[in-house]
């Protein structure tokens, strides 16, 4: 795919807008052996043509330092024969989850006799914006096209030819099996102001997903004048409860912070219940310690541990994404529920307790998406909570909440079924 | 409730939303006794307070010349006992529909033992505007506050009384049964700039429901920084297929279009196989001029029908809601699925056939909330399909699509429970 400079860009867009939905009308009565032909040997496919991608990765990896990427950074973006055998493998593990299209969610015959049925349709467009490494190409086209939907795919600048490597392959195989070649469109430029012109197009575009910093997703939900699944934040906390074991609370509270900091299902605050602060405090602050975890922490928590800084109102609202918790000793459940439904940003939240009551008001009054009991919240994803693939978390109430996979990118119609009912 | 003048406007609605924010956080908690207990209290004091009603209804009806109302327009807003009585009843059918809060909408365990549902809850809050009859003043909150919403009601001018003495006595009715107060709240303002207010408060209010006109559904939608659920249209059509039992295919299509032709279910477009034009045209228009309906036929339909007058683009897009029809003979089935995604709503749309392949291509293409196969398209609506009660229909396709009921204005959340899982 060409990028395109010095054309009418609006145009451009709408002209990629209108062959998605045409794709889309195309992709809505595909059948799911034709989709997962695609999937398998498209795998196949970017196995088969690695040193292609990887001619095209290294231009991104060269251009990297031009566009001030860090090492780290850098080190992400490379891709070598094993990073791609993984991007392969994960659309065939795509091919075999259920076909979402034509499911029949629920069918109940009126007493007329009239069979009146949901059935699981495509939404019709996504459009998929995102700032990640190559692999998420592949991911978003795979279970876009999987739940019958066109995806436009805008990547960050930094993996424009290793995207559209991948993309050029898979929309080769798919029209050997009959799909659409704009089921995956990769937008070909790489001026900031298309995605505003995108997002203004909601005769075309039926979804709208942002992934990546918080700027781009509230900019994407400002303009968009179509439905967004979207995030601002993961602000998730474990709450310990009075009645609690004290090793497992340790597990998942440390789990929850620690096992991996940068992600949005990832702790930020813990929540200690009086009567267990003194028992906790110590252990824990030791093992935050192993991970270099700085702890801010209120009055009673800061008298159990001396190295713990105090924390502040704006500490209790930040996701810090990275060796820093803030820590609460709070007089009771109601309290530590108070707090995450204030603080929290609705995404993951969990309690570690031994009473079914406490356990029960603590799922039935926090507010968000997930909620957890007795286990860490890195368990919030796709693939934990047995959706298969995921294409993002959302922490809005509207259509998806949560992990959102393949049935989540889809809506559905009424078939009404009779033998010359009138009214 | 007091009709507000002179104040600050914005502050307020303002004070209206964040009221109507608590109360949601309460209601998501109430018991469906509480919600039941309400809705069967308040049915019993709308019949008992019939004269306070009356009396409220008295002004409106006297102020309706003032709104430049015609008699008609009148006559549908005036109350009687009957009336209210039929009111009061509409709740009582709300109270027997099951609750659909807490509903586990599926469960799981994970091979490591977590067991994740996904548990429907309330939306939060609704804001329910409409131009509509004082019954849709209490069916409204019936429907939102039983599926566990607050909803702030912004009723028509016309029957701003009638409607301010109903809620003034739910809300009364609410207080006794430990729901909130402003669970139901009528918008004390008729300044329609409160409206554009409302809108910008997506901190609050969940979603955004109009009813009415297509001028106000359009400004809803263009205003609104919450989710809608809406339609625009209703452009339904019946398509008479090549082989078909002539007296259900004039039955359908006669019922469609005739039965209550100020509908937005009612057929505005008939399409007819080539091979049935002589066999049903002139009989179908013998039944149309019956209910004095003006027909817009295509060459091949004014062939058939002396006094069809010849149809244009516009018309075959256009809802005439009133005695008016579209008529086009098509070559086969395929432009007949055609017509209808060019020129339809997305509404409802029927089939009439004897053949199953048939039938089958045709809920699989086209692409409307509601597809029916030898049935009428007015049995499209909540309570034909078993919903119970209805707010709306939608043909968008997020979250919503066909009628609306309790379900449909339900969010979930994911509860995990573990024994300690971490990861």
């Amino acid at each position: 795919m060409a990028i395109v400079e010095n054309q009418d860009l609006r145009a451009y867009c709408e002209d990629v807008a209108k062959k998605a939905k045409a794709a889309s009308a195309q992709l809505a009565v595909v059948t799911g052996k034709q989709k997962n032909d695609w999937l398998r040997k498209s795998a196949a496919v970017l196995r088969e043509q690695t040193e292609t991608i990887l001619a095209a990765n290294a231009k991104d990896v060269a251009a990297a330092p031009g566009f001030g990427l860090t090492d780290a950074q850098t080190d992400r973006l490379r891709l070598d024969a094993d990073r791609i055998d993984a991007i392969a493998s994960g659309m065939e593990e795509v091919a075999m989850l259920a076909d979402p299209i034509g499911e029949v969610i629920e069918s109940n015959i009126r007493p007329n006799g009239l069979r009146v049925s949901r059935v699981r349709v495509p939404l019709g467009v996504v459009f998929f914006i995102y700032e990640s490494r190559p692999n998420v190409t592949a991911d978003a086209a795979a279970i876009c096209v999987k739940s019958g939907n066109a995806v436009i795919l805008r990547g960050g600048k930094e993996a424009a030819h290793s995207s559209a490597a991948i993309v050029d392959l898979i929309r080769e195989v798919a029209v050997q099996f009959g799909l659409p070649a704009d089921a995956v469109q990769l937008v070909g430029t790489l001026d900031r102001e298309a995605v505003g012109h995108f997002l203004k197009m909601s005769e075309y575009i039926d979804l709208a997903i942002p992934r990546g910093g918080e700027g781009l997703i509230r900019r994407v939900a400002a303009e968009a004048t179509m439905p967004v699944i979207k995030h601002f934040h993961g602000n998730c906390h474990v709450y310990i409860d009075g009645d609690t074991d004290i090793p497992m609370a340790l597990d998942i509270a440390v789990n929850s912070k620690c096992q991996r900091m940068g992600v949005c299902n990832a702790a930020e605050s813990i929540l200690i219940h009086q009567e267990m602060a003194a028992k906790v405090l110590p252990e824990l602050a030791a093992r935050l310690a192993e991970f270099d975890v700085e702890i801010r922490g209120d009055k009673a928590t800061q008298g159990h541990v001396s190295t713990a800084k105090p924390v502040t109102e704006e500490d209790y609202a930040t996701e810090f994404l990275g060796p820093v918790v803030s820590i609460r000793v709070v007089d009771s459940l109601q309290q530590a529920i108070d707090h995450i439904n204030q603080y929290g940003s609705g995404h993951t939240d969990a309690i570690v307790t031994r009473e079914l009551a406490n356990a029960n008001q603590f799922t039935s009054q926090v507010d968000s998406a997930a909620v957890m009991v007795n286990a860490s919240t890195r368990f919030n994803d796709g693939a934990e909570f047995g959706l298969g693939a995921e294409i993002g978390i959302s922490t809005d109430r509207f259509h998806a909440r949560g992990p959102c996979g393949l049935r989540e990118l889809t809506s559905y119609k009424f078939i009404a079924e009779g033998q010359g009912q009138i009214k």
